[in-house]
């Protein structure tokens, strides 16, 4: 590994280089206005790929922007690994809180501030560097690689999945590695092993055929805002425990190792809470805080509307009252079946005076990596070398669609090894990348190549 | 009386001429373009005042449209009556769905439709030609009169209140009469005696300071719609009744004399649904539907807003939520001691995770005349007289404020006579006046100066 190692420190200051010159594509994906930067992003990828020695290099089109394309599968009974990523970026509104333009990446403090420097522009280029440096100092990789990187990740990967669908054999691989994910505190690597799913549903609530004047007719009607935040009130008891029956039945409780690794990583509930403004924390009773926001499902009210919202007074009694809610979900819960529940549940509280219509609009499953996983240890003792540090395990509350996707067609553990930090500002304005992470990941995926080689 | 009777009889096509007129004038006061109708119809009100035979005609300025004032005060001894009533009529707003032109007044099946006719134009003209009655065929009135018709009451009476602070020592009357109101039912006469009042207030709920993705902070804070939707959802139980400590302290009790007329009054509960498209009526178990409606308090949410409300989905935990709530009340509560007993019980229902301010808006206390109060009575005779069938004792589920502004300044019981229809459509496209009711009005005022003369 020393000549790899030695070629990592002595190209050092080329990979920022290159880094801040692919930092200067405005590759926004969403505005068509960006159409030929996007290509032009794709074009400089795929010369990249073909300059590091990847074989089958191309461009392939989808309905919407490219995906770019390449492999090295010169590894026989070597493990294969799919590395995915994205290289589109989020727009750069409001453009005026930004310290310096958002596409001319400027290196302050050991971070370099750019839009797409950390989402994912910066952590692709981990891999690509990683690969170069085994393809130029040992003529060839200890693992089969494809690398699979879309343009439409901030506009929801609108067309991943048929491209998946349709490539299902090109992309067989024993691992998805993806490094979209920030670690949780600086200087500590970390992999993250679960996410949550989502249910996300809208209430619709009618009482009559129009609106009524609440002197003419309160006392007579029932009011369907009433009769909404009723219903409502009741999927939570005091403690924070969701009460649709049923809701819990499928979810995986977390191990007696995830709950010690968990209750480990430090935590302070004052300075979140005051991070965010908030008065006081809230959660599920019976849990650690990190527990309850990546391994436990939530209820939310994601917006309510009915009635008169203006300034002042009126004396309305609305016609219809509406919510969007949403449960964020974990391993094994089913979206579906879990938006069924809700349903059922809710619709047992509506009274006879009121009509509902409930509609599923969209889910997804949860996720989980089981911790003694072989490809997941070999990332943790990948991440452990370069940075000399033990590995946090950690989850994501949030969903990250493509991740069950890649799982489920691919059907390959997907391992989130990312290289962000909690302050990277990935969608807000002065968005920045760690260069120590920048480096020391690079470094760590010439180990995790090398790891993973060793697995058989 | 018989001279007075010939002569309604003998005029009654010049009456419904003179209506017409009258209702040809788009005095429309919320609109500024019809400020010089507004003037024209406050002149053609004084010039008829005058030709009736009323002392002092005249106009007077506040600081928006004149009040048209006169008085007849030569019956010494006699009680003093103040008619109130308003010449600015609604918005004619949407003008295609009228079946004939607002303005230009039309008799079809026994009503005349125009904007204005039932409310207030038609009613007011009622008392103007019985004043006119009495003076043509006795010379005199066997009460004195006070006549005050504001241009304001489709506006809210800005003025008006200041107006009757002003001029307290000329209003002062021993009943204050208004007909603004409905009957019950098609060809039976109606006095109401009472109003309902208002407490109005907004709650803003505040989590944190800003909005939060519910995949990073679900499960870790509380959302304030769902904190608001917990508050609002314990206002009621299930039977209806409002949970706010001390809330029915002050609630009059009705009469077992009022219960059975109430009793009385045809209600068809499944007609009364189907007519504003609800499934079902509710209402507070233990009281009869009219009887919830007119005297008992509400809690109704007017309005509620929070979060995400546009077409698909946001995993959104907003910052803050809000929500406009009143109560209906009945005689004796008090608004500010309402309003007061509402921010102390939602603030205790606060949990520690959120901020909240409660706005009192504004509110108005109900207000009742006791059944058995001489001028009511002289109404009810007089109504019987001129209808020729039992009257009922209605209430008023609304609040019209400017009454209990009348009863706390002038100090004088407020009787509401009024001659309009249910289907009268006030405030909407086709407004329509009955001209039985109109003549039968005009008729029963007759006699209700008659009966009001002999009580002292």
């Amino acid at each position: 590994m020393k000549k790899t190692l030695d070629f990592l420190a002595e190209h050092h200051d080329r990979y920022e280089r290159e880094l801040i010159d692919i930092l200067k594509v405005p590759c926004i994906s969403s505005n068509p206005e960006h159409n030929q930067d996007m290509r032009d992003m794709a074009e400089l990828l795929k010369k990249e790929m073909r300059s590091i020695g990847m074989d089958e290099v191309k461009i392939i089109e989808t309905d919407g922007h490219p995906v770019v394309y390449s492999e090295w599968l010169n590894a026989p009974g070597k493990p294969t690994l799919l590395i995915y990523g994205h290289y589109d970026v989020q727009p750069v509104d409001p453009v005026d809180l930004w310290d310096s333009p958002p596409f001319e990446p400027v290196i302050k403090n050991g971070k370099i501030y750019a839009r797409g420097s950390a989402d994912d522009k910066g952590q692709i280029y981990i891999h690509l560097k990683a690969i170069e440096a085994w393809l130029a100092t040992q003529g060839s990789l200890p693992v089969n690689v494809k690398l699979v990187f879309e343009g439409e990740e901030e506009v929801g990967s609108t067309h991943l999945e048929a491209f998946i669908n349709e490539y299902e054999e090109m992309l067989t691989a024993d691992y998805v590695v993806i490094s979209d994910t920030p670690m949780f505190r600086e200087g500590v690597p970390g992999i993250t092993y679960g996410l949550r799913g989502l249910a996300y549903l809208q209430v619709n609530m009618r009482g009559t055929s129009t609106d009524l004047h609440s002197g003419s007719f309160g006392g007579l009607v029932k009011n369907p805002i009433n009769a909404l935040v009723e219903i409502l009130a009741q999927m939570k008891d005091e403690d924070g425990r969701i009460l649709i029956p049923g809701f819990y039945e499928d979810v995986l409780p977390i191990t007696e190792n995830e709950h010690t690794k968990l209750k480990n990583l430090p935590f302070d509930p004052d300075e979140f809470a005051s991070s965010i403004g908030a008065p006081a924390l809230f959660g599920e009773a019976g849990y650690e805080y990190l527990e309850r926001l990546w391994a436990r499902p939530t209820f939310d009210i994601n917006g309510i509307w009915g009635g008169f919202q203006g300034e002042g007074a009126k004396t309305v009694i609305p016609a219809e009252a509406h919510a969007k809610v949403s449960m964020r979900l974990v391993a094994d819960q089913d979206p579906d079946d879990i938006a069924k529940k809700f349903t059922a549940y809710a619709k047992s509280l509506v009274p006879e005076t009121m009509e509902v219509d409930i509609d599923a609009m969209h889910g997804g499953f949860g996720y989980v990596t089981d911790l003694d996983n072989p490809g997941l240890q070999a990332g943790v003792r990948a991440l452990k070398r370069a940075f000399g540090k033990e590995v946090d395990f950690l989850r994501e509350g949030g969903s990250i669609p493509i991740v069950k996707v890649f799982a489920d067609i691919v059907k390959a553990p997907v391992l989130l090894m990312g290289y962000g930090l909690p302050d990277q500002n990935a969608h807000a304005p002065n968005e920045n990348f760690s260069l120590y992470n920048f480096h020391k990941g690079i470094e760590s995926i010439v180990y995790f190549f090398e790891e993973v080689g060793n697995l058989k």
